[in-house]
């Protein structure tokens, strides 16, 4: 993968409206590192799978964890044929005609395998880079994981090579014809904010910084 | 189906963190009726593919629609093994303990195959619904479909038979060797909220009721 651009396979070349095609490392990194779950697609010997759960970043890779029972994840070790997708929904779209109506959104596609995260410096650094995602310096102020459990939990990673972005922003796109249809015309915007931080029935301590900045800031 | 309870199958039954499985219709219908886009699982001869796609529910089924041209479409007729993910993400859950840490969601899955709408009066009555759910009121302003667009459009619905809902609400669960450690503890929200409603730089008109609410509801 260079500096700038992904190379597209057969697979992320996007073959509907092609002009919404990206490939630029950029966007890719900007679309995952906004997101806090992804859904993965794999299949098993009862069909096709869609699965939420959370993710992560760490240089070119996507990570994802749960517990060493999970049979997403022993199936991901299996047979690792999966494609992960990240979307964020911004917008309706509306045209003058019902047809041209669409969305405004941003979405990743991952292709590949997944590999297991076997060294344990690597799963200790992988899962401190998932809490330095949920709450920025929390890491040194929790309980940190035992022995037995970090034995009890995989961590998995899905090179980001063979990925595919698209996006969509701005207004609608009517046909000429329709240009004197008089219908409102415009976006309905969606919002990913925060809610002020609620703490627990059972916290006996002051809020920290990220907790505090978390209602203030954007998703 | 019966009025209150989905019948869990082998696939549906959820395996991991079962005691927050649900299997109430009611939770079904608000998790998906609350989204606009879902993700589909399948796979064709290039492997396993987790699609974004706009979603709407009429009774009990779960409609997409797309292009004729769809890859994603002749594949779900050719081979109609799908499985259709809606999640919604509500909030982090922030722990004593590292490894307690967990998300607040909404989740559900359908699986299933897909079936054309074939009926031109059911498919009529299909992207009525979605222009109805997307903007209530707009489907009388706008220029109706042609039968050449209808013509070039692919309606596909899936029965809500075999479903499975997941859902987390609240504060975190901590170990009870845990609830000494001074760490503050809660939830950080998401917002899933709706900014005011941008005209189009070529729109000529006034704002509808349904744009002009747009940005005063919670989506």
């Amino acid at each position: 993968m260079t500096a700038t651009a992904l190379p597209p396979s057969l697979r992320t070349r996007v073959r509907r409206v092609a002009e919404l095609a990206s490939y630029e490392q950029a966007a890719l990194h900007a679309i995952l590192d906004a997101a806090y779950l992804c859904h993965i697609a794999f299949r098993d010997d009862k069909g096709s799978h869609c699965i939420p759960t959370a993710c992560w970043r760490i240089g070119d890779h996507l990570y994802i964890h749960g517990s060493n029972g999970s049979r997403m994840l022993k199936q991901l070790l299996l047979d690792g044929d999966a494609c992960v997708t990240v979307s964020h929904l911004d917008g309706l779209v509306l045209a003058r005609s019902a047809f041209n109506h669409t969305m405004n959104y941003r979405s990743a596609m991952v292709y590949g395998q997944f590999e297991k995260v076997s060294d344990i410096g690597q799963q200790h650094a992988a899962m401190d880079a998932l809490m330095e995602k949920l709450a920025p310096g929390r890491l040194a102020q929790v309980r940190g994981g035992s022995a037995k459990e970090y034995a009890a939990t995989t961590v998995l990673r899905i090179a980001l090579d063979e990925c595919a972005v698209k996006q969509r922003t701005g207004g609608p796109l009517d046909d000429a014809g329709d240009m004197a249809h008089a219908v409102w015309t415009g976006e309905l915007p969606f919002t990913h904010g925060r809610g002020a931080a609620i703490a627990d029935a059972l916290n006996t301590c002051e809020l920290p910084p990220y907790a505090a900045a978390w209602g203030t800031e954007s998703a």
